[in-house]
């Protein structure tokens, strides 16, 4: 065990010889490290090759991070297993999900992050209430311990280790319209027509797996899409970007481009005797691409030219956990053992059939007895299970740099590591139309963002089982602030595109999505400052306020620095408890984004009425929000003239607002418009100051600011300026 | 279609010949029908011999009961299927559980009843936010339509319908202790032992299914249990009540005595060709008694008397939907079909392998498949499904009058139909170790008293899946308030009895479960005056207040007339919002009954602190509450000597104190003692008043009444009388 000092705030301690992530994003290389016995804060035990760091926590203690798990955002009170798994029942109870970022806060102490690829057991106020017990299955890792007391400190000091969190281009921050399946382009075409028809905005249509001819990754089914050219390019210049998905899994199927490349070359993970390792999913018998091998990545990252070619830069990789239903051996096993039963009294047997059945997905042993053949050395995929999903998603970013080079992507993955957050970002798994997973997905979208992936969201109106009017209005209503904002929903269950109720619910989803787009200004804005200072975009209050109440609320958040979300979470409700911390606040209940019926509130505790048409958000006093008001179908449809100030205002406020062509990377080279904008109060009013900081080669269109401002009683004051 | 007037209030409308279902206690025959064409408020169509009920909802309507469902208490915005159904696992979109209790509230608007026995699917506001749907699987049937605005007497005109709630023995309203299973005598004696030695009271432990011999019902095994009456009465002595489970499934096997007899008999339900119904369960193959026949619940009765003889009076019968975890037959065909994939490549079909194993248990066609001889004629099960769980309680209860009368009995059954509140109660069946589970328990704590379950509770600590000791702490907490206090874990899960955790949580359990017993004196007086004025013991704060909020908190209730039960249940909070209707309220933050830490609050909502070991709960103005502050180890161990009445008095309050022998139904005799306890404010001070109204035959024990009595400041005064 030695150690090594990387900043004033972090220390690098390394066990045994680690298996190198690619997490982090310096070169270890040059790091001089010394010997020692112990870690700041643990105590270790070594037991059967793993190591168990142990941690005393105290009654107040909070504990956040670890990313993409279930549980409250204060991670007390429950085991996480770290080990990616794809699990479509996302019930209290489950342990493990997709991703893997095992970095974590104790709030006003200190920070760690372990990385480690295999399994990580975190016991966090569960068998002892006051003890964290993490148990890595190796005694190979590195532990960077972020000794700061500061939170926020913590969090940057993680994110300088792992890397900017990655930009998507702008139309991202459109709605966005999925389904298990729109099956072909007809399907396709009219649910981009319902858009357009309705007036409802919207710049994304996915295309889930039945795209493909019998599920075979990069093919498209030409019966279902029979001139897929032309029908992208209509439907880009009906303003739809396309997201194709993308699978691991290669069908075995003699004359198969993907897998005859995949067998020559060798491309595909091992099995115990050196044949390639043979895995059910989707496509039934299948092999899986060693992404570990950075010749496979070469390989699979240029594959995706089939799309990029057509413009196309929006994509989901799934099931790259990876998932496996079944291993063929072991299915036959279970049927013989099933068979064995034909003839007998089968009483309470019943159950080994039925829980056998259920559980032949993603059973361990599957992942123990396939290997990847990486520049380190062969390793098990047990071993670094955790890197898969990376490993796909940075062979297609690689891809991406040779065939896209300098194009914003829209890069979705189901799986990830720690660290993934630079190069793309993941949606939240399958969910289910549960009023419970609204607060979940609230959990976890704050969770996500203290581990850098700040862009990202869940399936909005749940994607398993039935939903309903209500729960779609509530849930579109909380993703006006959620990243990625898109609407998915399994086969087989009702639909929820705006359109699939009644015309009441209808307009509610309507000017719940144009109120999404009027402040794309200020989403977009908010997001390049976020990157910028390395402060979570969607922000636990923690991290703003100190008092105690704000470290207990976990339903409310910052959307950016003059937002706070307070999204209504209950059915047949009509209004919420929210949490006002320090400061007055500026309550605006929006049904339509034009009206704005605002209200100041005294800090404290209230409940605040919003009815179903009504999004309730609170604007930060001394802070600024802007908007465009000018209603759009998509985001690069026109560009802005107008932008509308709105602010709360008791002495100054300050916003920088930002834009790019929102397509390329050019604003690292200064292509880019920066306006500061102030408002200070003075005897009667206000003092408005503009600054606009833009490069020759990026030049803003907006031509006039509208101010909007309101006084600690709520009296508006306007004002317009032309820049 | 024709309609009787029944009250002032009820009117019965009734749609061809219904099955008599037993839920009413009036005799029909006295009716007097006029034909009619509609019914009030619904508009009626038929399809399919169905009758579809539909009304419309508008935008403020709440809509209130259906006891035992799934969902929010205002139960618009989700299906619900009434029709008996053992499902393990209630994650929020499943629509059928154990009971059916078609009885609703439109609140502030009218109430009704539909008594049909088969199934029902009430969709509300599901799939149109304006509409409720209900569809009745028959065109025979009654309902009973409750014109009256007024809520509560809604409620007490379906429970004069009905029947007043049964009421169980005293004992029962001490804490139980259950677990799946504790196996034999010594388990259950270290247990018991743990209560004594630990200073934890405690009143019942339940013997879960493995105290059969091969589960066969009515037996006892003789390993686990060597002298089973010795055992009964050396728990019996140290103040124990034995909960032994009763299912109704009996296993076919030649020589044992149930099966025999019910051969010889005829006493089992029937196949379609005439043959003995033949369903796997837990003991195996099994048939299942046909309850609908008064002979065999004669005989199915007095089989309870090998418990009953032993002094035990508390029982639960469950698995009565009836569960069936599959049929013969289908399991042979099913085997077949997945035989036949044996020598094929499979793919997708392996999800047809693993769906259909998951769904052989509780086929709708199994119910289909046999028949019941009752004395209204022969019916497939199907037609009156929801009958089976009431009717096997109902052998139970035939059989009590016979063998232990004048005995009042704690019964619990997992199925139900409306009336059964009348004879027994219900658990709410196989809830999780999931917080979100707490909601679930208080909402249904709420809409099953407004059903006439007054006497209810769900398993705490959650049944399946692992607890942790913050969930059972919080958990337990809120039991406190909860007729029935049962904590029950299922097998292969975590322990969770007080001691299962450490010792913090074990000192934090056992001051919860010594506050419940301190608080016996309110709940058991409450209890009789709930049920004398119909009142739910349990109650939604909408039947108290009439303030907007006040119709949308779901997660606080009113227990008797005096205490809001406020509970803490969300992880790692401190604290939670509470809403205070319409006056001020008394804030007592119990950690130890014995130490009064309370606050006056203004009425509003606020964030009130509760720490871990704190429970929160609330005294109204002018209301008092009872307590007996000498520590017992189970109710009848001693006799209460001294009174302490709490009360937050601002002007007046009254209080009148209840108790009786506990044990029988002498009460109705006039063999109880009332105290009339009266609290009046004077200047400086207060005025005290007693009145005793006593029996001969029943003497109260009570010699001194203690008083603290708390004004709108908070002060407090104290007085003792002696009586």
């Amino acid at each position: 065990m030695k150690k090594a000092k990387l900043t004033e705030i972090t220390t690098l301690y390394r066990f045994g010889i680690p298996f190198e992530t690619d997490a982090t994003v310096f070169k270890k290389n040059d790091l001089t490290f010394k010997k020692c016995e112990k870690i700041d804060y643990f105590s270790i035990t070594e037991k059967e090759n793993k190591i168990i760091l142990t941690l005393k926590l105290f009654k107040d203690d909070k504990v956040y991070g670890l990313g993409e798990t279930l549980g409250s955002l204060n991670k007390r009170g429950k085991v996480y297993k770290l080990y990616a798994t794809d699990d479509p029942i996302h019930t209290p109870e489950k342990d493990a999900l997709y991703g893997s970022h095992p970095f974590v806060i104790i709030s006003n102490k200190f920070g760690f992050f372990i990385d480690y690829p295999g399994e990580m057991i975190f016991d966090i106020s569960y068998t002892k209430l006051d003890k964290m017990i993490i148990t890595i299955n190796s005694n190979n890792f590195d532990i960077y311990i972020f000794d700061t007391k500061k939170d926020v400190e913590v969090i940057r000091e993680y994110l300088k280790l792992t890397g900017k969190p990655y930009i998507p281009p702008k139309w991202a921050f459109g709605y966005q319209q999925c389904r298990w399946s729109y099956p072909d382009a007809e399907t396709i075409k009219e649910v981009a027509n319902n858009f357009r028809k309705r007036n409802i905005p919207c710049d994304a249509i996915y295309m889930d797996i039945d795209y493909m001819e019998n599920y075979k990754v990069f093919t498209i089914d030409e019966n279902k899409f029979p001139n897929f050219p032309e029908f992208v390019s209509e439907m880009k210049s009906m303003g739809f970007n396309l997201v194709p998905i993308v699978d691991p899994g290669v069908k075995i199927e003699k004359g198969y481009d993907v897998y005859e490349e995949g067998i020559k070359n060798e491309y595909f993970c091992k099995d115990e005797n050196d044949k390639n390792f043979v895995a059910t999913v989707w496509p039934g018998y299948t092999h899986f691409p060693d992404f570990l091998n950075p010749e496979v990545r070469k390989w699979w990252g240029e594959k995706y030219k089939l799309f990029t070619d057509l413009g196309i830069t929006g994509f989901w990789n799934d099931m790259n956990e990876p998932s496996i239903f079944f291993v063929p051996k072991t299915l036959k096993e279970y049927l013989k053992k099933v068979d064995k039963l034909k003839e007998k009294e089968v009483g309470l047997e019943f159950f080994m059939i039925k829980d056998e059945a259920v559980s032949l997905s993603n059973r361990r042993e599957y992942y123990k007895s396939f290997y990847h053949n990486t520049p380190q050395g062969k390793y098990s995929n047990d071993e670094i299970h955790n890197l898969y999903g990376y490993y796909m998603t940075k062979a297609t970013v690689e891809g991406f740099e040779k065939i896209i080079p300098n194009k914003r992507y829209l890069l979705l993955s189901r799986s990830s590591y720690a660290g993934h957050h630079r190069i793309a970002t993941i949606w939240m798994g399958d969910n289910m139309s549960w009023w419970e997973h609204m607060l979940v997905n609230i959990r976890m979208l704050q969770s996500l963002n203290l581990s850098g992936f700040f862009y990202t969201g869940a399936d909005i109106g749940g994607f398993g089982s039935n939903t309903s009017p209500e729960l779609v209005i509530r849930w579109m209503q909380l993703g006006v602030f959620s990243p990625l904002y898109r609407n998915h929903s399994a086969l087989g269950t009702r639909h929820q595109e705006p359109w699939a109720f009644d015309e009441y619910t209808e307009e509610i989803l309507r000017n719940t999505i144009k109120l999404r787009y009027a402040l794309i200004p200020y989403l977009y804005s908010e997001f390049f400052n976020s990157v910028d200072s390395l402060i979570p975009f969607i922000s636990p209050l923690f991290l703003y306020f100190n008092d105690e109440i704000s470290k207990n609320i976990e339903d409310q958040f910052m959307v950016g620095n003059s937002i706070m979300a307070t999204p209504v979470i209950q059915p047949n409700a009509k209004g919420r408890y929210v949490h006002l911390p320090e400061h007055k606040w500026l309550y605006w209940k929006v049904s339509n984004y034009k009206y704005r019926n605002v209200k100041v509130y005294e800090p404290g505790d209230y409940y605040i009425d919003a009815d179903l048409n009504e999004i309730p958000m609170f604007i930060k006093e001394n802070s600024l929000i802007v908007l465009n008001e000018e209603e759009i179908n998509y985001i690069n449809e026109k560009s802005i003239k107008e932008l509308t100030v709105i602010g709360f205002v008791t002495d100054s406020g300050e916003f920088t607002y930002f834009d790019d062509d929102g397509e390329t990377y050019n604003f690292k080279n200064g292509k880019y418009v920066k306006i500061n904008i102030s408002v200070k109060k003075i005897e009667n009013g206000y003092n408005y100051e503009i600054e606009k900081d833009e490069s020759e080669d990026f030049v803003s269109t907006i031509e006039i600011i509208k101010f909007e401002i309101y006084d600690e009683k709520g009296e508006k004051y306007t004002e317009v300026l032309e820049i």
